[in-house]
């Protein structure tokens, strides 16, 4: 995503209520925090949330915790967010993706990959969020069984990802190359709906592990 | 596979015993012909036997049965089998793989497609073995859990397989973009040894449905 400065963007992250700030401090008690027994999902790179926030309107019985790094990206999810009355099924949270392990144990019910960076180089394939770096670590994060459903527009990153996957056992479904053929009426990222918009292919996957 | 003439052919496919002459006679009786109950795996286009001869005496608690549909190869795959003293557990049957579901009835534990015919023009794609026409007749010749298990050199037909296995709700495993990195001891094919060979790239998925 394109890093745009945006003004005051310490004071509206200050002034959030949906942005745990101490995440660690929740690790076990996500459940807690949210005072119900919902699953939760989680979005590593929500972006400016498109996603998150529109499942979390449009299904308010599940729990729905979005991750971006930059601040800047979370403070226009921020904007965002609060154009929208009350989301209590709603959180986010400022980190690196890479301390997730520390952050949750064993709470995650379903894990969303949309349109993640492609890390194009061979020698950055390690920083892919499927690679097995983060497979092993997402192993800590999820309830029971481990359900990944992933999207992007890039096919070398999409093949890749069917092969770690495949290496870390898990059995993948809903395998397409070209998603949207079949699939229109979806939530779909900013990212995704730019791309539908100009024809281009879109790549998905489901992911599944006991 | 080229088709080269084989002399006598006719006589060398009459006095095989390896080779079922009236396969739709057996149609629920596989299991009788073998006179034992251990699982029986098949291989559609067998070609020269290779694969399905050593998979044979690999493990003689499987049952093994091949299909080809041109007399030339069979001729070729039966000199091959007369090489070798009795091999009880093989089976070959000369047949068009369309007309399967007369042959079988739920009696196929696995099924192997190895390097099948790639047809790869978008107007021949229903005469892929792994087009919506041939997956719905495997339904009607697996014993329980459908297992396919495809090997192929052509990307463009695996990437279409991946699609119409998950379609018909099948799930995906043990997906390669590059099998023989990873997959070095196993039974190739008289073709999978060529492209092993030639350092071309063999794709590979297993597929399961309850």
């Amino acid at each position: 995503m394109r890093l745009r400065n945006v003004k005051n963007k310490e004071e509206i992250l200050d002034n959030c209520s949906y942005l745990i700030k101490n995440p660690e401090d929740y690790k076990g008690k996500w459940q807690k925090l949210f005072a119900n027994n919902n699953p939760i999902y989680l979005e590593i790179g929500m972006g400016k949330g498109k996603f998150l926030i529109e499942n979390a309107l449009k299904y308010p019985h599940i729990n729905y915790i979005g991750i971006e790094k930059f601040d800047s990206i979370i403070a226009r999810a921020i904007k965002k967010i609060s154009s929208f009355s009350d989301i209590p099924n709603l959180r986010i949270i400022r980190m690196n993706a890479l301390e997730i392990d520390k952050v949750f144990n064993k709470e995650i019910s379903k894990l969303y990959l949309n349109f993640s960076d492609p890390w194009p180089k061979k020698r950055w394939y390690d920083r892919r969020l499927t690679s097995k770096i983060f497979l092993d670590k997402y192993d800590y994060i999820f309830k029971d069984t481990k359900k990944i459903e992933m999207k992007t527009d890039n096919e070398d990153l999409f093949i890749y990802s069917l092969e770690t996957l495949s290496e870390k056992g898990y059995h993948l479904s809903d395998i397409s190359f070209n998603y949207h053929k079949t699939h229109q009426d979806i939530i779909m990222s900013e990212y995704e709906e730019r791309f539908a918009k100009a024809g281009k292919n879109v790549f998905h996957l489901f992911a599944q592990k006991k």
